[in-house]
């Protein structure tokens, strides 16, 4: 029985970077869907569910991606609506690669620091990929102060984030006042710049003049760098005593993350790979 | 060489479930078109017909689908009407699957009775399955009673079959006043219900007293049913001495038909599936 | 590693032909997008480039198709811009045929004459089809003659060729009135008549009787012929001491530089093939 994967895009036009990876995952049979809504999903849902026999149903499953990540949010919690027991399909979700980017990154930063004990500051928050690396620091233990351009942004995010999680050790702060940016940066461990393209929130000496940092990661992948001093392809390569990780750095392994995620939806037709669980799977990987 | 099946969709999202019923066929390539219309076909069937050696065109195919069966059937015309000899490739259609449900449904009836001695009913006989079956049972010599809430409606859909077939044994009913369902369901040995999601022609307590009844299908796959005292999963199940089977039960056969005949078209390059010629390959599988 | 082609096609319903001769050529995973212009293929071509690595991307390629030439070029233009080392994928371009059908008129054409010393007039010559053929012809020492409706159209024509090629043996010509006619096809060895579909250029009678006339071509796919006197089968059969070639005399060849083409695209990951490399391809066939 081949293994059918029903890519969900938002986008006029499907990710060709989806299907590349899924084929390269070893889909036997994609089907590309774009321009999907909650509002025209229902039916391509119920095909699913309706074909293959309940035992058969963990060779078929659903992608959402597409470059807006509210819009694949959204489309996921209508996804998971229209499943019902025993006629389930897996879904794995990764618009714009917000959960396989954050689970790369968050996995190379534990690389360098004790999770548990460590201090993080996430430059650009309050982006899709930002709030996920925030969410995974969170449930290790991390002490994550999320910082965006005005203390309002970083607060609505922080407030959003507690609706599902344990916010104790989470803080908002802002980056755009010499203050703001020396006072979310002081003590950390873990800096990772999240921003959108063409933000630089730290030159190369303010980066590597923070006594405590021991680990950097910058996932902007549009020169400038959002954190001087890291190249693109950095990969945990050491400067001036601090670990560095540019955007291709964390891509090859979020690359494998996000290959194995596809593989996993095959393993079960109960599966939801949202954030926690594509974390896992890479953690999986990286053991 | 591939086996091809062009799935042509009049809906804006291109069914998953034909979709995957094509793969689990044994289809190779399959290229799925939504948004088609008769306007817009016509160099898609060129392509068809244009590229393969004529010998070689029993490994081209064509699929018609969508929910809305008056588009599906204006798209078939348009098809049948662009292939010449000796460039044909062969077509089913079965939009909204109406023609695997109709076959099914009939099938299922003709095991437990004598069709060329019967009567039946078919409540919501106006919409595309209904019709469909009324054509089929006429075709096997059952004196059939196509009711729907309106005489005037019933009367308008016996005249377009009218068209095509002999309708010496077919009458128009309605169904709405206790006189009218009485006289639609008296004598009868075949009820068919293939009305709209939430209608319900008659109560458990009306169905299971009619006294003729022996066989009743009830094709609705959304609560409540539209024959009480039916359940969807019924197959075959006799209560109050009469053979029940639901929207599920007739759904095995339906699908068995569907995957059979998609297949058919592979076997030569000159069939035009549609009503009939589908029955008939339900009717080789159950012998 | 599995062969994936990318067709980028400009019509609102990505070609039938093309997906088929692509799956006929021996790709393993045909990924088809309709609609697309220079504006929204961008990610597309990233997603392309920014998945495999830079050794495995000659598994991955893109076709160019749909039936406006000129909406292809755009979108080739921009492609090629978006394209950049070492992360490059090979790009056909084959918008309605024009590559492939000049690529075999020329091929067959040059089977009859020594092109470096003939004289052709292309009918029709201001059309995509016939632009190409001219392209071609001259790249070869042919004298050509490049004739229209109207002598300023063929100008027109003539000086965007004189932008990328050396246009010394071209001339641009009328066709429509008498005089123009026969001064247009005085002395040729070969007429290619390349023009829209219903356009007669020249009776059987004034064919036949051009006494230089060695080789004639019709591209013409609907009847009337273009060239009267051609048939649409005739694949280099002499009448009246003229070889001569109707479209489905060329479209044997056509087919097979097409799919040529589309296999040459994996060979390596730096291939454009546009006019002059397709053309290549087919004159290896031919050898």
């Amino acid at each position: 029985m081949k293994r059918i994967l029903i890519q969900l895009d938002t986008d006029a036009l499907a990710s060709t970077f989806d299907r590349v990876v899924a084929i390269d995952a070893g889909v036997d049979e994609l089907f590309s869907y774009s321009g999907v809504t909650p509002e025209n999903v229902e039916s391509l849902i119920h095909g699913a569910m309706f074909t293959r026999k309940p035992s058969d149903l963990n060779h078929t499953a659903i992608f959402i991606g597409g470059s807006n990540v509210s819009a694949g949010e959204a489309l996921l919690a209508k996804v998971r609506k229209t499943l019902f027991d025993p006629l389930r399909v897996s879904v794995m979700m990764d618009s714009n690669g917000s959960n396989t980017t954050a689970a790369a990154a968050v996995i190379a930063a534990a690389k360098h620091v004790d999770l548990a004990h460590s201090t993080a500051v996430i430059l650009g928050g309050t982006g899709p990929v930002g709030c996920r690396a925030a969410q995974l620091l969170l449930s290790h233990g991390v002490t994550v102060r999320l910082a965006s351009r005005t203390l309002d942004k970083a607060q609505a995010t922080c407030a959003q984030l507690a609706q599902h999680l344990d916010t104790a050790k989470l803080t908002a702060c802002e980056s755009t006042t010499p203050e703001g940016l020396a006072a979310a940066c002081g003590g950390v461990q873990i800096i990772i710049g999240a921003g959108a393209a063409r933000v630089q929130f730290l030159t190369a000496e303010q980066l590597f003049a923070l006594p405590s940092l021991k680990v950097a990661l910058d996932l902007n992948a549009v020169a400038p760098e959002g954190l001087g001093g890291i190249a693109m392809a950095d990969k945990a390569i050491v400067k001036h005593g601090k670990v560095c990780y540019g955007a291709l750095g964390v891509g090859g392994t979020k690359m494998k993350i996000h290959t194995a995620a596809v593989q996993k939806l095959f393993e079960k037709n109960t599966y939801v790979l949202d954030t926690a669980a594509i974390f896992e799977i890479g953690r999986g990987l990286s053991s």
